[in-house]
């Protein structure tokens, strides 16, 4: 058995088991990721980081421009494409361990399964550019334990599938028991990943919208923070508000406040999620 | 903000944050504990034991003949008096960090706010006394999500209050829902843990009964492991199999198997508790 050392970090509550592999000599079975991430047989998260140089890993050679690549597995140890949380998180820790440098100004290039993404810094944190969005066409309705009656929800496709609901108060919106899945319907084929979202009073305050938001996430139940949902939330109010409404968000989630920001271009128009990353602890582990 | 030294481990899937204290220096507070058990911002653990020297903490008066006190905190920051899991996880950290011995035959004492407490060897990791128990004269309803009627709980008290219930089937007690409080009707004055219980088939082989238990534990909810409960499981069951019932049983619970034995004394029946103790990681965090 050989001892691993690693790092505990979270965005928001969206918590990682970090191990720095920059020469790809590590393997990780399914099940060694399954009992790392255990909560109370392991070390406990939401998910793995493994550090690894793009040239290092198979995969890194649809990211050439970027040094290090963010291979993120669940917790069951499948692999999964981009972690809007995880991605601030690792460039987080790669800074802690002096692998690379992030100034003012200047851009970190990060492979994923999803391409490269671009972090900067931020004032709250850390901002990653997640790329083009765009609405579905097709409403949803959405039933939830708690919920009176059904309710209409917009599609989001910001790289995964989410569908947001707007609620009347927070009152509804805390006593949601997301407990059991909300039933969506039609039912989207892959699933989606359901948001919950009350506007702030005053909605929009120094060109600012603010808006508060619960998640359920395909697959795993209800989380403290979920980064694509998060945007997904932000360009839902903001599609809802009609022209004139504000390129700038803050979305209050259980585990703290992010940042989404819409960026026109050409080709469409760009989110940008920012928010803090934290490391906890740093330990050794024994993988079995 | 100073780095701490500390050691996770768990007793069948009951887990602990351990932090060794030896000369009763550290001063840790609720929140502090709260903010180190918390699974997603923390380390994340059921319960925090502090390794103090019983010459060391004022509670340690009361348990002169143990050299270690179990200073055991609920994930809370609240003081707890006892914890069956937690006793063998603290005397495995005390062996592995060479703070004490224990070979075939010796008895090692810890001290507790429950008095001190004898724990040997077993073959299946240690063996600690939890003293003497007796069942409640009152007979119990429960009710719970999934059962169609009320069933008689047995009252135990092995130091704390439980209920126990004997459920027909696997699949009745693999079909309850405990992510609902089970209703007590009487309801104990302070609450109880409430067991669920299924006899194995054979009950008794070999002159060993076993059985297997769920447990919703009193202000905490489902958990995987309650060692006083499966205490308290396995003397319900001995009880209701009435005179020939064996001394010695299996309880097999969410997180692996533990062993019950009863000891006849003059002052009455002790019950004794075994079962394995892991320790996982070991790390440093800093105490904000």
């Amino acid at each position: 058995m050989a001892m691993i050392p690693f790092t505990k970090g979270h965005g928001t509550g969206n918590d990682f088991v970090i191990v720095a592999d920059p020469d790809g000599t590590m393997t990780l079975s399914a099940d060694q990721i399954a009992a790392l991430t255990d909560r109370r047989f392991g070390i406990g998260a939401d998910g793995l980081l493994r550090v690894v140089r793009s040239t290092a890993i198979d995969e890194g050679t649809s990211t050439p421009d970027a040094e290090w690549f963010m291979d993120y597995r669940n917790a069951d140890g499948s692999a999964a494409e981009m972690c809007g949380n995880g991605v601030r998180v690792f460039v987080k820790y790669l800074l802690s361990a002096g692998l690379a440098t992030l100034g003012a100004g200047e851009t970190l290039r990060i492979g994923t399964r999803a391409g490269t993404k671009a972090v900067t810094l931020s004032d709250n944190g850390f901002e990653v550019d997640l790329g083009l969005w765009r609405p579905e066409e097709q409403e949803i309705l959405v039933r939830g334990r708690g919920l009176a009656v059904a309710r209409p929800g917009l599609g989001v496709d910001v790289g995964n599938p989410h569908v947001v609901v707007a609620l009347s108060s927070v009152d509804e919106l805390t006593g949601l028991d997301l407990t059991v899945q909300p039933v969506l319907d039609p039912a989207p084929a892959a699933g989606a990943n359901v948001e919950f979202v009350v506007p702030a009073e005053p909605l929009v305050e120094d060109g600012v919208g603010t808006i508060r938001m619960r998640v359920f996430e395909r697959g795993v139940g209800e989380t403290l923070s979920c980064g694509t949902g998060v945007a997904a939330s932000a360009l839902a109010v903001r599609h809802w508000a009609g022209a004139g409404a504000p390129d700038r968000w803050n979305v209050d989630v259980p585990g703290g406040r992010l940042g989404v920001r819409v960026v026109r271009t050409d080709a469409g128009e760009r989110v940008l999620l920012s928010g803090p990353a934290t490391l906890v602890f740093s330990g050794e582990i024994s993988l079995a």
